[in-house]
């Protein structure tokens, strides 16, 4: 549904929302539940980023998990989501945005590192571990001259030098960006079959 | 409110208050708008915290804060509140709790330290860096012989100890106690004055 034109109120619209079709789990009823942690709509991209790291075979239990971004759509969320005390999520984790005062620091101890601030490539091979997992949900428009376009899509991660030192990494475009869709679309499942919870 | 005793369902009764008389800040739509970062009734104890730290001259901000316990009444609504993008938060928050692999590591890194994970004097000095700011919210009973009722309250941090290093610390009882109490008076006066926002 985000981003909508700079003229609309966001937190408006998404409050006008019914909570029992919140398939985007936006509403401050569903990321209340998320926080509480009670069935609810989970945001696409927070559980999108949970199920790639389940199915690849680096679930976050036990691990600490570093978010660079405290976004409302992503990064805020994705914290309460991976806290919860059950399989598939009982992570350490430690959220990282603009006023973290050394953010190498930080990064470079992350089991798995989320990068999620919406800058491109940002996160540099320095700042990450040899051995970690790392989820780019960045998506960034960048000149390219050698594109029709003259532009072309990268993440908030340099993936080609991280690359080198991750266990795991996931692309942009194709990583995350899939698996957001995907989640919408158990979600809206979810919501015709009667709701999550 | 709680605890309630447990033959109650404790979700049941905190969804069936209204969000406009929600004073304890529990009720999901509360904690939604605290995670989204709106305007709402924040929960007594977290905003109790938040305002020991800015008031006694150590405010979160551009600091780590290290919050041991992920409970839904303390730990997950705290690193909500301390991450916001706002003067008396702004920090880079890391939340810790039994599934933590190295408890000591993480909390050696605090600058401020929030134990909060109901384990009578478990935070011990040799967790704790010099010149932390150490925050106790824990309430445990333990025995003591000398006392008419059989045991007195400690908290969740080896306060004797702890005090040697921190450069500043709450006592229990004392502490963050009063600050709960204090902070659920301002949202009632909010909320006879027509709610936080």
């Amino acid at each position: 549904m985000t981003p909508l034109p700079g003229s609309i109120d966001t937190e408006a619209v998404i409050a006008a929302i019914e909570p029992a079709k919140d398939v985007d789990g936006l509403h401050p009823w569903s990321q209340g539940k998320l926080l509480r942690g009670l069935p609810t709509f989970l945001p696409a991209t927070p559980a999108g980023v949970q199920q790639l790291l389940i199915r690849s075979g680096h679930p976050p239990d036990g691990k600490h998990v570093v978010i660079c971004g405290r976004s409302g759509l992503v990064g805020r969320p994705l914290a309460a989501l991976l806290l919860q005390k059950q399989r598939g999520a009982n992570a350490t984790v430690t959220v990282c945005h603009t006023g973290t005062a050394d953010l190498a620091s930080m990064t470079r101890q992350a089991d798995i590192l989320v990068a999620a601030m919406g800058r491109a490539r940002s996160i540099t091979a320095d700042m990450v571990r040899e051995g970690a997992v790392v989820i780019d949900v960045g998506t960034n428009s960048v000149p390219d001259a050698t594109r029709k376009s003259g532009q072309r899509l990268v993440g908030d991660v340099d993936y080609d030098a991280v690359r080198e030192k991750a266990a795991a990494i996931t692309p942009v475009p194709g990583g995350v960006g899939p698996m957001t869709r995907a989640m919408l679309l158990v979600n809206t499942v979810l919501a015709a079959e009667g709701g999550p919870g």
